[in-house]
């Protein structure tokens, strides 16, 4: 079983309310709070923290950020990569994976970064990637909107094979520095990747040799088809925000056998679901915990994440009155969650109303949840993991860094005692501690 | 006077004989390297230590990049923001300079890295404008070429407000985060800055608060007489090139009254100038060491970075047959050097030799040398710094750690005990130790 901690580099968690938690850390600009974060959940053996991104704050809602400030809906965001390098630094086993966007950046930049963490980290990086969401962050970054989903998802494509390339520039044992001779390196081990395609040029060499792990491991979490495909074609690990067991049985099937017709290994390729645990040392201290947490969240918090993650104002519209077809056609934000919220209207249109109470977005009920004692958390994850839902866990958390010792003190002991996760981690790089194997230069091809 | 350690996250210093020296730690690619050179810089109580950066490798010349990798001409060069971050994990008081380009990333992404860096070190981050060189980044990052020198500065000035009005979007005391009522931040205290100009459009909110600090410190080093304009304009350290003392009088006299002529206090904007220090216990040992480390460049260095530094293919050129005027002219590299070169010659049309000569590009000879004991060196920077000649220096070494452990060793006591540098770190922020004020928002515009 993969275990992940759901960072943010931010003033909350995923979960909006959490800064509004009585034992929350409100620390979040200082490099203390992620360094707690990262060593609890290395004293949990979790094989890595990732950290979320967005290049913008919420403000499709209402077209204002005034009320995303005054509620503190995600309106800090530091750069992720950084704040990991610090989490890196305080950690010594601990995977670090940082969201890095393939519209709103240049391969050879995102390369070149991804490369020297993984060098700076002994081997612990892992880039997620994303096409990004919404206008906010193509306004920001001097674009004049967001890209229509799927070309986003081709000009990524594009992205993989431009960045794959570039970290496969520099073949293991290139480098002699031989002082006696002047040798550096041998030339004809260094190549230049010379890619000329329709949405990107770069040509190299590339100036990062291979770490530890070859190279970083690739994350993705697309939940739309194109997004799966992309998935399916790319990815090491897979972020997947799955409602139930039996619905996530059946997306991990399928998603597998996609991976399969990729002509890549299904073996390889993990599958981890977004979860919110809340542990305690009994059931009633855990509900009472939990009753807690969702007396935090407003409304506005789901309002304001909803229109983010459609790219569309929900201000805009009555709170009972269904969107129109062309309405919901025409939105380029994530696919999968619209998708989701019709099949389970089956014909009916949706109004806002339905989306806040389908998605429970910006509440502590968007990810299945597991409550209770140690017992009963690990019992549910280890339903979902024997009955072939998931290879594992993206672990959200109601405030940091207490959720996370809370897990890794109560329920990842459990978990050891019955053998569905390893005692501590087993090798230096994450690729060792996954147990994937390191890439051979040129084998994405 | 201000000490400023000159560093590349690479396989050399900017000396790129250094790898060949005998005492070369030769894990450049490993972060001990760079905790340990951090560590002798503040042991020394350097102000701080900045990363160089370039986009790509040097292979201009022939067209090929085998002879850089062969000899090791700066042919690794890993990301110095993510590099910065794992010296700056080491250390407390050092400020943390590392370059970024305005010619190949969006404003918003500089300003929010730099930004988080400031926060995850307390106050120390500095930010060293550069406009890029040559062709040779601009294939990797998407362009067909590299942009004509003026614009590139005209973009560069746009780029600063993007930057700075970004690093403005939180008023001081923003935050509140009262769980009692909710509020997280005023409203009324996080501005968008809607940004349209002729380079950039941006629109902001900016997601990142103020720092310790305000915001980063602004370094730049630009020697034409735009880069010197843009320098005055914007700059608060300013790294030059001089190679003579009563040239550098002169300059900096001048550049000083362009400061002024800007609106800015030129006491507030600090020069300091590129040094290669060579110190030993005796000046006769200093001398042995100054003799091997003259032994280790190769004229392949000098002709394969002066095409780099030139945007120009040397292999092109006999070396003894003068460059034509138009040549000359069209060239859309470093101009400063280029011009220098034109002046020493008077009238007469310089050749590749005449390069070679009389920038010593490549060998430890392109930045003025002090050279012995304590005292020789310890005299030479004293000469240098109260006969305004500079405020402080960017000490470059024949090879790490090696060469900041002996300067903080044997130089720094004795600049301590004439009273010329600081006894320790006085303040906690790079600008409290460097006496520069904390900005107030909007006090740059």
């Amino acid at each position: 079983m993969i275990l992940v901690g759901f960072l943010q580099a931010q003033n909350c968690t995923n979960f909006v309310g959490s800064w509004r938690h009585p034992l929350a850390s409100q620390d979040f600009t200082a490099p203390a709070y992620y360094r707690r974060i990262g060593r609890a959940l290395e004293a949990g053996k979790f094989h890595l923290g990732f950290f979320d991104d967005r290049l913008a704050m919420p403000d499709l809602y209402g077209g204002d950020h005034a009320h995303t400030v005054a509620n503190g809906i995600r309106c800090v965001k530091m750069d992720p990569i950084t704040v990991l390098t610090v989490m890196g630094m305080a950690t010594e086993r601990l995977g670090l994976g940082a969201t890095c966007s393939t519209t709103y950046y240049e391969p050879f930049h995102v390369a070149r970064v991804f490369a020297t963490l993984d060098l700076m980290t002994d081997g612990r990086a892992a880039w997620n990637i994303v096409t990004s969401m919404n206008d906010g962050e193509a306004l920001n970054m001097g674009h004049a909107a967001h890209d229509d989903h799927d070309r986003r998802y081709d000009r990524a494509d594009e992205f993989m094979q431009v960045v794959l390339g570039h970290w496969d520039s520099w073949e293991d044992g290139a480098i002699v520095a031989d002082r006696a001779t002047g040798l550096f390196a041998h030339p004809e081990k260094v190549h230049r990747l010379d890619h000329q395609g329709d949405f990107f040029r770069s040509r190299g060499p590339f100036t990062v040799p291979r770490s530890a792990q070859g190279h970083p491991v690739l994350i993705q979490a697309g939940q739309s088809g194109r997004g799966q495909r992309f998935a399916a074609r790319w990815a090491e690990l897979v972020f997947v925000a799955y409602h139930g067991l039996s619905q996530a049985q059946r997306d991990y099937a399928s998603f597998k056998a996609q991976v399969a017709a990729a002509g890549r290994d299904p073996d390889r390729t993990f599958v981890c679901a977004g979860v919110y645990p809340v542990v305690a040392e009994t059931r009633a201290e855990a509900e009472d915990h939990a009753a807690l947490i969702d007396s935090l969240p407003r409304e506005i918090d789901s309002l304001s994440l909803l229109s983010e993650v459609m790219n569309f104002d929900f201000s805009k519209q009555p709170i009972d009155e269904p969107f129109t077809q062309e309405q919901l056609d025409s939105w380029t934000g994530v696919q999968g969650m619209r998708d989701r919220i019709r099949r389970e209207l089956g014909g009916r249109l949706p109004t806002p109303r339905d989306f806040i109470a389908i998605t429970r977005r910006g509440t502590f009920h968007d990810h299945p949840r597991f409550i209770g004692s140690p017992k009963d958390v690990a019992d549910g994850l280890e339903e979902w993991f024997t009955t072939r839902a998931c290879d594992g866990f993206v672990v959200a958390a109601s405030h940091v860094p207490g959720a996370y010792e809370d897990f890794s003190r109560l329920v990842v002991p459990e978990l050891q005692r019955r053998g569905l996760f390893h005692l501590d981690y087993t090798g230096a790089t994450l690729r060792e501690n996954l147990g994937l194997d390191r890439p051979a230069v040129g084998a994405w091809r």
